[in-house]
């Protein structure tokens, strides 16, 4: 389940062997640690437009450290080299990048600070939504940020990170809660994602407690990537609910004592599961992760009936039904935040897995096509789409298969649970129904797209 | 330039080796061939929904070999063996797949039927576009399409390619002209793409000359894909106009002569190109095709000024001002069909590309921005994406990066200029602005996405 070769390659012999004969050199990513208080800790560079001066107002709540690079005249090579500091964090603003030539700016400004980035920095460009300009050629140069920023994202190195924010002029004061998870190892197996943030009008009130006063319900719970998800919304002060087939029951009555949350074991697929978890929701809910997932993997030349039928039912129906009664019943609570466990293959599809990428391309069909109605209260829906996570399901994969997928990523590694479980809790916080209707991938910046 | 490896796998002894040592086995792919009349040469099954209906009242156009299979309570697997001849064409209508559990007809349909499709077959799913629907569940379904099709593309096997087109219902008089490129050799190269039809008030004429009475813009035009994509608007009908460097004007002259079109030999980066361009276009133009491009790869950290500025201004700011002015002079007439050469590093982003990916996207956002105002003029705006085409500038790239960017994509191999050239005479027939602001890979359904 572990991978041995990441260990291997930042050892000292392993890393000099590594360079001599050019095989991949996966960075050993930094996560968030329990008790851990500043999402920077080191140096926060900002630059570029206006947005930079709103990230500003708040930056001390980040880190103690802040460099402001505002004046465009300035001779950025000296100016960064004179910093000292690696730089552990950087904004830039290129919202108001409005026409072709003034995309040099991200040249100007980027070029001489790539030598001075720490381990595993984040870099978050900011943007604003093409489709939400009038002007064509703002639109153009809009637009053209998202290939600038997927490519720098495979530039970096050492564990550094990437994403491309295309944020709204009514949801600026949602950059807070976006940057605490993109700029801090939360986000460490997150790289050349773009997300577009529009308003929102609940905001979080506790940034060391984000989800205090909130319930959550996780289906899947026992054990994985489930239980991660548990773990780190209890963590972030949720009071969570567990929801697991009856088999898993042991399991998953030890992680709810855990947590001090309850536990909740049904068969989702259940003719009554939607009366049942009703039932067991007395008090509505106001966080829902559909996280239960199979794969039955066969060509779809050798596909059996049950293993088409299964994984639709768990995967996509269900969340489907439990969503809808949920919302009918009223037990979904104004505000709510909905997650679905999409996946890299619902995206690119994948040779095997028909069944899968189907029911995992419905999820984020499911998301787009509920979000409008969610927004009208204030509640959120978005798909997660983890790539290669390294868990009991990937440790069966065949070992070249699975090196495959470790590899072929900007940050030539697999994930782990925790990193899944991170981009959920920060998208069911209030502040996040910024986010909607949208798919997050936590992928390492996968090769696999489409 | 050729890539020999296709020839060694598919010699006698190579198949043996290959089959032995389980290396990749790419298929040599049927083209379409001068003088040859029907889209389909061979068996084409029409099944599912009421547009496979629609599909049959033309159908005789496209083959004679028909087959429809519209009872859903036949027994398909004795059905299927019973047709005898392989299949070479398949269009399966799943537009009213309006919930999760009929998703399964999927699978029903297609299981059958894989085992008796020819080499190099085509294969099309018809479906709505879920964000035209009104019901939630059918959006969900709609949507799961995607992810079933992109895997199944990853599946087939001999050559054998498939889309899925989302139909708004005002598009079916157009499904003739998508399927006369989809289900022949024509796309040979294009797999696992998910495009969207909507109205178009304009029909093509004569389907050997699809292009006839039109005239042609292409830029670049002297050599490789530009080259290409001249003579297969020529052959189709279109008068075309070569553009391109002074320099390459011996180039320009001879192919312009042997296609029996123009050639207007000018630096579209000049600052007087614009006026150049309407001075060289008295009638006006009803194609433009902005195919000229460069490279200039380094890695941000090492990009200089020039390399910058150069691919923006060739690949992005020349196409803008071009298309402006010919928009604005009026020049550009009614119903006109524009396609920007894009790239897959547009859409994924590449390493040591940052100028030519930012290029890249700004192109897709230029077809994105410029779609609503020339669809209100009956024209369309599209973008190409090639992944890895055989060309002189693919040949430069070091042995092991080429052998990686032909394999890892469904077709295991490298597509030529004419595949692109094939896909951009799709998109500018008078029908295809059932198409408009979209982008159409021409990748072989390459792993690397976003």
């Amino acid at each position: 389940m572990s991978d041995r070769y990441i260990d291997f390659a930042n050892s000292d012999l392993g890393r000099r062997l590594v360079g001599a004969v050019g095989l991949p050199s996966p960075a050993r990513l930094e996560r968030w640690q329990a008790g851990r208080l500043r999402p920077v800790e080191g140096a926060l560079l900002l630059g570029g437009g206006p947005l930079a001066n709103k990230v500003e107002a708040f930056a001390q709540r980040l880190t103690d450290e802040i460099y402001s690079f505002a004046s465009p005249d300035l001779n950025a090579t000296e100016w960064v080299a004179g910093l000292g500091p690696k730089l552990k964090a950087v904004v830039f603003d290129a919202s108001e990048l409005d026409d072709i030539d003034q995309l040099k700016q991200l040249r100007e400004f980027f070029q001489p600070l790539l030598r001075s980035l720490a381990p595993c920095a984040h870099v978050v460009i900011l943007g604003r939504a093409p489709e939400q300009l009038d002007d064509p050629l703002a639109q153009v140069a809009q637009r053209a940020l998202e290939g600038f920023s997927r490519s720098l994202a495979k530039e970096l190195r050492a564990g550094g990170t990437l994403q491309l924010l295309y944020v709204s002029d009514d949801a600026e004061d949602q950059l807070e809660g976006a940057l605490r998870f993109f700029l801090s190892p939360k986000s460490a197996f997150v790289s050349g994602q773009v997300l577009r943030l529009q308003s929102c009008a609940t905001q979080v009130q506790d940034w060391t407690r984000p989800l205090a006063g909130r319930k959550a319900l996780v289906t899947g719970a026992a054990r994985g990537i489930g239980a991660a998800i548990a773990e780190t919304l209890a963590r972030d002060g949720a009071e969570v609910v567990l929801l697991d087939v009856p088999q898993a029951k042991t399991d998953l009555e030890a992680l709810a004592a855990r947590l001090g949350g309850r536990s909740l074991a049904l068969d989702i697929c259940a003719a009554d599961a939607p009366a049942q978890l009703l039932e067991g929701l007395p008090g509505g809910i106001d966080i829902v992760v559909h996280n239960a997932g199979i794969t039955r993997d066969k060509t779809l030349a050798n596909m059996t009936p049950e293993y088409w039928d299964s994984v639709l039912a768990v995967n996509l129906k269900a969340p489907q039904l439990l969503t809808q009664a949920l919302f009918d019943s009223g037990a979904l609570h104004d505000h709510a935040r909905i997650v679905l466990l999409a996946s890299i293959s619902g995206i690119a599809g994948n040779r095997g897995q028909s069944n899968y990428a189907a029911s995992k391309a419905g999820l984020i069909g499911l998301a787009q096509a509920w979000a409008p109605k969610l927004a009208a209260r204030g509640s959120s829906i978005n798909a997660v789409a983890p790539g290669f996570i390294e868990t009991r399901m990937t440790a069966a994969i065949p070992f070249a298969l699975r090196e495959a997928g470790r590899r072929m990523s900007s940050l030539g590694q697999g994930g782990l649970p925790q990193d899944v479980a991170e981009a959920i809790a920060w998208l069911v916080q209030p502040g996040s129904g910024a986010v909607n209707g949208q798919v997050l991938r936590v992928c390492g910046q996968a090769v696999m797209g489409a």
